[in-house]
């Protein structure tokens, strides 16, 4: 097991309907020093992709995406909004984001000042089920112009078909823990072998 | 000038109602090493107070708090949320906050689980200037009897009653930099001495 995966047992905690809760470390109270340690992996399995900007979603993506770019001297982060703010000019990238957690669908917005075909993004989160998140992220890049040289995730779901069919687009998706089967009732998790 | 002073002159926007627009840099588009002198300069002034935590705000909190607590080894950040998610156990702290931005009301809540008396806090921010935010932030400190060490803001509209409320209850609030006046015909800033 890696040290994402050895937390993960630790202080993760399995619920009915296939929910892990991982809020103690990694998305309401968040470990900084653990995202230090997933920015050093991430710099690591992208060595050689220039990447020179961060793209995340608000809000759990933020901290972790923060803190990993310290690992990519130069590259600013921007994250997705999930509601239109006076604070931003109305010349937005835009996509439908359905949640899973929160079963909903919100818009995602991005400043088109921040996004162009000169950025070569590596898109950060902290889960990845269904993959809507991303989805979303993808097609703002895309609406830029800009290319994905990346996706970093934190912990994949990998029973859910979010990763495959990233993979199947051809990205390069890391995930630091991949998820194969979980159990309430024993409170066991098995992590895909990488 | 100061570092942070420094960056408002160069990239901030100034735009007329007193709306200084820092998004290419602080709360959109993140410079996450400016972030990281953000928490040299916090450590520095917070030097000699145990804080074990630091409490912010989603969604523009998040980055610069959870840089600002790598200058703080072992503290972790908790970031308040603005709606409730299924993914956080019902028993939570709640505090009510208006937001000038957004021009709502919104409620944020964190969960009992990640603050207690045993908690000196830091609390971070990207903005003052009612003091909504944080008024809710102090609120949900003093319902878990946590301690409020101190309060670290980037950038505090000081013409607005924030800051001088929140002094006047005693906390040690440090603003790195303070706006007196903007003038969005010139684009001109007026800071205040430190």
């Amino acid at each position: 097991m890696n040290f994402l995966e050895e937390r993960i047992v630790k202080d993760g905690v399995v619920k009915e309907g296939n929910v892990l809760k991982v809020d103690s470390f990694l998305n309401h109270q968040m470990d900084v020093s653990l995202f230090d340690e997933m920015g050093k992996e991430f710099a690591k399995r992208f060595a050689g992709k220039t990447i020179n900007k961060i793209l995340t979603i608000e809000a759990s993506g933020i901290g972790i995406a923060s803190v990993v770019a310290l690992h990519f001297p130069g590259a600013p982060v921007v994250f997705a909004k999930k509601s239109q703010s006076i604070n931003i000019d109305g010349d937005v990238y835009t996509a439908e984001v359905e949640s899973f957690t929160h079963k909903n669908i919100s818009h995602v917005i991005v400043s088109r000042k921040y996004l162009s075909p000169e950025d070569h993004l590596l898109i950060i989160d902290d889960f990845l089920a269904n993959g809507c998140a991303l989805q979303g992220l993808i097609q703002i890049a895309n609406q830029a112009g800009a290319s994905v040289e990346g996706i970093g995730i934190a912990i994949e779901k990998g029973f859910q078909p979010g990763g495959r069919m990233i993979r199947n687009m051809g990205y390069q998706l890391e995930s630091l823990a991949i998820v194969e089967s979980m159990d309430a009732a024993s409170g066991t998790i098995e992590f895909r072998k990488q």
